[in-house]
């Protein structure tokens, strides 16, 4: 006997499948939205659609810190009350979107587009390293604050940056690690608590 | 002084706002979303903007339950081993989906589309309910299931449906009601407990 055993249609079981690979959407909840997409008016649906395309073909990058934006040149780079002087070196779009939530930021950024990942076979050649040299050593750059994740893949890539940035003269930061403010003595991971105490700064009351 | 404050791009604005109009999505989670669609390849973004896009264009609906499908009639209507003469009234295509993974049914549905609600400015003539009422008048089905929702909106349309279909001389049932297999009479509503004592059965040893 006919039981519709997964998906009723192959048109619908694509878009199921299609918004499954997004990251913590499981198939049950992927079904639950391609349903209410299925729910909308045509002309609606096609609309969603166009927006999700346009990622693939409207976007610009920043021709400076390759920064998504809708020109050339992104508003950080573009403005001149930013200390272009300071460039701060991460991973990812949104790491750019985390540093300017905390307010706390006034430089410039450089995006590398990823860390180095043998596991993922991503070598330097696949980031924005080059670039980022090139920026270096076309002068007017006096930091940079390497921003990278605390992993394995994180701290290789800040590594292999200080190699290639140091003879170029310029001063290279990296971001404080230690206790989260708020943090719990008792909760915090051991690697992270050593580092706390071994990097011990002078208390300022 | 110049800071991203929400997105640093229209492009990826419109995604957001197009991925966070999705039940239970935030726009936390859908620049999340938007942002894993950027790091992908642009063939790869196109497939999945395509997958959805032919959510409006190539999905079919069978002509006889409106059941989505990719051809004229779905898989259940054009069983003969399913009873076609038992049909199983519900508001959606996921309701469908719902009961079919039970394994308990073996008739067909008829999916109307929705339930009447006047909040929601949808009457009888939104819903597939003339269908319904010549599906019925032309014969060859012995039995109506109403199966829809226990609440104000669902009981108004199971009466509706009542009364336009009891004229045509068909035996019209309803989902059983009652506490749930295993529920605990502490943990039920009110309304359901009273309901399951005043429709009480005989005990089947």
């Amino acid at each position: 006997m006919a039981r519709i055993e997964n998906y009723p249609s192959q048109v619908l079981q694509d878009a199921v499948e299609a918004i499954s690979s997004l990251p913590g959407v499981g198939s049950r909840s992927a079904l639950r939205l391609a349903l209410n997409l299925l729910g909308r008016p045509a002309e609606e649906i096609g609309q969603f659609a166009g927006a999700i395309g346009r990622l693939a073909t409207d976007v610009h990058y920043c021709r400076r810190c390759m920064m998504i934006c809708d020109g050339d040149l992104c508003p950080i780079c573009a403005d001149s009350r930013r200390d272009q002087s300071v460039v701060c070196v991460v991973a990812s779009v949104r790491d750019v979107l985390s540093i300017e939530a905390t307010g706390q930021y006034s430089g410039v950024y450089h995006i590398l587009g990823g860390i180095i990942s043998p596991i993922d076979g991503i070598g330097p050649s696949d980031l924005k390293i080059a670039e980022l040299r090139d920026r270096v050593s076309a002068g007017g750059i006096s930091e940079v604050i390497l921003a990278l994740s605390g992993d394995v893949e994180g701290e290789t890539t800040s590594f292999y940056l200080y190699r290639q940035l140091a003879p170029l003269g310029v001063k290279i930061t990296t971001l404080a690690r230690g206790l989260g403010f708020g943090d719990d003595l008792e909760y915090a991971d051991a690697l992270t608590l050593g580092r706390s105490i071994t990097s011990r700064q002078p208390f300022k009351p």
